[in-house]
């Protein structure tokens, strides 16, 4: 194997398919966004990668292995088509970061893409109850338009920059001539966050137009919300949570 | 050297070997599993991997020295030929675990092998009484047929995933065009276990078809016993155990 | 992208410019140096390199992103052509710092550098009033020459060599024939210090000739002055420092 | 710079030299020994190596710098002659150790070299009054000629193998025809140890014949001898050791 392999199990036509990005990171924000979009949606696989530089592992999902490996699928009945970008892992090693987001800009490039969005969280270290979308861009349009739609451009946030692939899809990217752009809900940071998800993923809906519901993200949310209020009741003394609860702290 | 090479000391006709891994892992269990297949049958080794991506360090036996290294040894007793993988180490480092999996591949291209079989452990956090086997497989037909056997395919398990050369055998082999499943005994994870390796290895057994004795595995498994109700005797505040139990203790 | 890729955005000709590194390290002594130098001269960006080798992330300024780089900038209204070259950040890796180095040194011999100056500090573990510039270098002429100018060489300091690109552009640089120097201020080790910034470029100063004023580094001297006056105050028994007291520790 | 570089200030012909190695380790002890050799005879640089694979640092004396690097040292008055390999670091990852030692044996071959000795130390745990030395070796015969000056072959020791690139001389020179061993003195792992060093020297003085002084060596064993009383009386209650003494410790 390559250090980076693509496999191509489908070529549709596109028309200026916006790449969306969300691999695991702060809260599984992004994944989580990912994944419903995956699942309101027609799709369709049209890349995988696979990579030495992905962790040495294969999941198992009712005794059937996958190899770790992320995949860029085609979402068709949107206004505007999209490329959806998700796995289960970010790359271990640094350089390793860089080269699986060249082998993204090249998917991309091979689907005419113009412009990229990364989707993330960004950690507020305490529960928020609304989550704001703080933005980051490469260009000021693209800066303009998603500040229309709500996006908040804050002089210091996120201060630690951003990190790994979603970072690289605008830095590289900028690079090779992409308009790039990361949406990052505020998150704690502590917990996997799906009303982080459905914030930026509002956000996305009114940037790029599509139209998608929310009900399968509002359930995770509620679900969510009573692990942290029993949590909540924990530390005022209350029960410990069960295993069934902590199934779903990330 | 290259970063991986391969020697052939011998090569001899087998009629449609499957090979068979036991690296270092969970409770050593695969490991332990391969190696009680070389004290039963008789055994050539047929290719030997070196590696800089293996740990750089010889092991000392009697005062001599032996590099880094996985062997693949040829067993032609058994009903069904085999190869079988093992060695003192994983890889050092993810892509390397990539490049050794990559590399027994080739071996296994080399006598047209089509099925593979890793061997491990699955930690279960506490000790086990009767230890069953956990299966994980690359096509529904082997899934199956190792269900006839015994093997159980759980929903959930194991929950994360398969890690290092065990896991890339199927996940790297499956990419190849190869048959491959993971057969992993429970075991606490905190201690060398052969009982673990004993139900493994009656589960490939009466999937693939050959004869061997356990004395060996029951002997250690019983010492291993003693260890344990040692530590458990200590436990309730009797004497520690001696460096001679503890020299069981993986 | 390769490992490291070095772009040109200009190409003035200079004469017998030095290079004159301030990377981040103990105390970001260096980097302050640097920095101070681009904000009291005019500058201009003449490199800027990339490299898998620095960590994979962008930093966000305004809700604008920048790929993680270093950048060299000509400086001509000193009395001799200064080439500064700092960044966000060393190598993330050992191979990285010897490859990144050797990039430096290649724009270096672009643009016929002879002298290569490594600006960083030397960790005390105290606060130190009136630091003293401790000073290694390739060649004894060079040598004599700074501490002519009061740069002070040591029998056993630093006592853990130099680290990094500000080291490896003395022993790298030597091999490629380079006279190179490093200036390290004595700094806690534990602060942002920008008094220890200055000594060093009042060295570097007084060696190459140029006229700076220092009033910039002198107030960020006197705030961290302040924050170490209210943590000793704190250490007896008085309030906590405020966030925006702490935002000054690096 | 390649990965590994190698210099030749000198290519003095010699007489089936004995490749020596002593390179930074458990209680130093392998360093010692090696520059002992260098102190007590007559010596000429005659390979210098460079690597990325190095610890990025120089090393700093009297001002002036050194790049990371290992010398090959050629010694010719002894009755047979040596070539000393030694330096500040092993390498900093697991493929540099065996990318490095490659180009040590690169270095053997050129100097046709046909026998190699690592040497080093191996762990007690506690103060060891009389240390012996335990062997390992690629070669019976090799082996058995050891025997015969003393040296101790173990079933069980050293029981971690042999780790770095004293293991992997012994590892790789195997494979390309050395006849290689490795000579350990035992030391407690705490201290440097130049008494383990002097007993590691006698062995191999009596296996190759050379004559060499000890007083250097037995003098820093009586430094060293008071630091450890130094370090029991503290231990029993008296005075902490001073900075002075707590300068020979490792």
């Amino acid at each position: 194997m390559d250090a980076v392999e693509i496999e191509s199990p489908a070529d549709p036509d596109l028309a200026e398919p916006v790449l969306v990005e969300g691999l695991p990171g702060v809260g599984h924000v992004g994944k989580l966004a990912a994944e419903h979009l995956l699942e309101e949606f027609e799709t369709e696989v049209v890349r995988r990668v696979y990579s030495e530089h992905f962790p040495p592992q294969v999941t198992v999902e009712d005794g059937r292995t996958t190899l770790a490996s992320a995949a860029v699928h085609a979402v068709r009945d949107a206004e505007r088509d999209l490329l959806v970008l998700t796995g289960d892992h970010q790359a271990a090693d640094g350089p390793g970061n860089y080269r699986l987001t060249e082998a993204f800009l090249d998917v991309a490039d091979a689907f005419d893409v113009d412009r990229v969005v990364a989707m993330g969280g960004v950690p507020t270290g305490e529960l928020v109850d609304e989550p704001d979308v703080v933005g980051a861009a490469t260009a000021d349009a693209f800066l303009e338009e998603l500040e229309g739609v709500g996006v908040r451009f804050r002089d210091d946030e996120p201060a630690g920059g951003i990190v790994g692939i979603s970072g690289l899809l605008l830095g590289l990217g900028e690079r090779r001539g992409f308009e790039a752009a990361c949406l990052m809900g505020e998150t704690s940071g502590y917990l996997v966050d799906p009303q982080s998800a459905r914030v930026v993923l509002e956000a996305l809906q009114e940037s790029l137009g599509f139209e998608v519901g929310y009900d399968a993200l509002s359930d995770r949310a509620e679900e969510m919300q009573e692990v942290v209020e029993r949590i909540q009741q924990m530390e005022q003394g209350a029960q410990p949570p069960s295993d069934e609860d902590l199934r779903y702290i990330g």
